[in-house]
């Protein structure tokens, strides 16, 4: 493993996005998402996720210099067009107006449209309810997913992410899942290592259920939940698709037609103000949310993020490591 | 069974809760909510349900003639007070403001407050997409399930229901479930039938998997889809609870203190006009829309509420038909 801090960690990322062609602009936003993921150890949203940017660069399907154009679009929307740029950049110019939109008129939404994704929904989701504002994010992805009942797949993996902040410095309630059964990255590691996967993940191209990774791949994941994860998944193709004038996650795919890039489609995020709800009664009201929190704690069960946070913590003191073969491949892309 | 046709059935369900007491308003909406139940036969939110408002009315747990107050809160924003009545007319209340808003705003937020609530959500989600808006509507209930990685009841069994409006008279996409793995009164009835429950639904008093419904009433409800429905079933709590300065789930049953009523709380319930979101291209992304709905069916999966439809075609033309015992009930609660 190859060890580093996590500004040499900043330093790498820019090196490569740089070397590779992508603006300051767009180098900025990106490298800030891959660090906060590497900080957290989500690896696969880490420095990792760069190979995937370049692979995403070099397949032309994605604008290195994209310049994101927002568009003050209703008192309750802004609507920012990525330009085929990756999502980062997309949401922080639309991200001042979607908070003064929530907080004027209690409930705004954030539609970006036109963007290649990658992101990890957590990372937009704490740039807002680090305003103290409550969040919901979700988007489309590529179609890998069968519908419940069904035997194709035709829905994304589509995640859903929601914020709440806290009170007194305490990072925020943050779940992000997949509504698919498991990301298709755990089905391909699988895969690779030649290992059967559990039942529930997906169906073989007969619509069977099946446990052999190839098959999976070949076939199609399932929804978390049975037919009420696939009726979530359902919601947020309409409302982070045709709802904001954007791709479903079949749409998507068809448009990659084969390159393997990052999803092409939008996303919506949804930001609430509780001052604006609650008035004076804020506080009182937070206390509740807090006393709900210690409840979930005192039964021996685990706040969604709180391994996150964990990780935060000590990468922030001691560094992170990568794999050397990656920290080389990195490097080689840097032009180091 | 006793047959009847629709209009007979409303008949009844206004004489049974008139001369309990309930006023004219209160008995118009909450009897229109009972007759879609039973209409499109969700028996449990059918007829069946006037037994409940009665014994709610006789527990002194809802005030029978409540006069909802409507408060223009914010330009995204209308609060209801529901003034301790049932939900239904506190949700006619609000309804126009908030259709309004959401056409004005592109979203927009609808919070009832101080509500007794028994109803099942589609039939408010169907009220908003039948003017052509895209809805979402949560509630927390009583705490009877327990958080992923628990053992104790916290959480209510928090429905969640969305709506999406369809082109040329047909009937809306809408789902509406409870984020816990089963209802309440499922496990209820193993337990009066002496079945055992499958694996899953819920936990014993000592935080232990159980298949004995007795134990599993006595302990906590499981969510659906592990530690992601349980995420969920918290979000809820949270948006609809303190968001809108209202109960959580544990904080409605402390409320109750023993009497069996139906939950005290709060709901919350979002609007968003595609309209508005989509202007001159309403039309094209509509359209998508229900191509995703044909890929989905051309699976052989089925859309949700699709089997209420159905029922719906079929009571509309042939009545509907309760036990018998039912109607001798609910006709000596009229003093017919």
């Amino acid at each position: 493993m190859h060890r580093m801090s996590l500004e040499e960690a900043e330093v790498l990322a820019k090196a490569v996005l740089n070397a590779q062609g992508f603006n300051q602009e767009q180098t900025q936003a990106l490298s800030q998402a891959v660090i906060a993921g590497q900080r957290d150890e989500c690896h696969s949203h880490g420095l990792y996720r760069l190979l995937n940017c370049v692979k995403t660069l070099a397949a032309g399907k994605v604008v290195a210099n994209a310049q994101p154009e927002v568009h003050d679009h209703a008192p309750g929307i802004v609507r920012v067009d990525a330009k085929g740029g990756f999502s980062q950049l997309a949401f922080e110019a639309g991200l001042p107006i979607l908070t003064a939109k929530a907080r004027e008129q209690g409930i705004a939404a954030l539609a970006i449209n036109h963007c290649v994704h990658f992101s990890a929904l957590w990372v937009e989701i704490e740039a807002i309810t680090d305003q103290g504002l409550v969040a919901l994010a979700c988007n489309p992805s590529h179609a890998w997913v069968a519908p419940a009942g069904g035997n194709r797949p035709l829905l994304g993996t589509n995640p859903l992410a929601f914020g709440w902040p806290r009170p007194n410095g305490q990072p925020p309630f943050i779940f992000d899942f997949a509504t698919s059964a498991i990301a298709r990255g755990d089905i391909e590691l699988h895969h690779r290592e030649n290992k059967p996967i559990p039942e529930g993940w997906g169906i073989d191209r007969l619509g069977q259920h099946s446990q052999n990774p190839a098959d999976v791949l070949d076939g199609a994941l399932l929804t978390f939940g049975g037919h009420k994860g696939s009726a979530l998944s359902i919601m947020i193709e309409l409302i982070a698709g045709p709802l904001i004038g954007d791709l479903t996650s079949a749409e998507s795919l068809a448009y990659d037609d084969g390159a393997g890039a990052s999803p092409y489609h939008g996303e919506l995020i949804l930001a609430m103000d509780p001052e604006r709800f609650l008035g004076s009664t804020l506080e009182d009201y937070m206390a509740r949310a807090e006393d709900l929190f210690s409840s979930i704690i005192a039964q021996g069960a685990r706040l969604p993020s709180q391994r996150r946070y964990t990780a935060r913590q000590r990468t922030q003191k001691e560094g992170i490591s990568i794999p050397e073969s990656l920290y080389q491949e990195l490097s080689r892309l840097a032009r180091l």
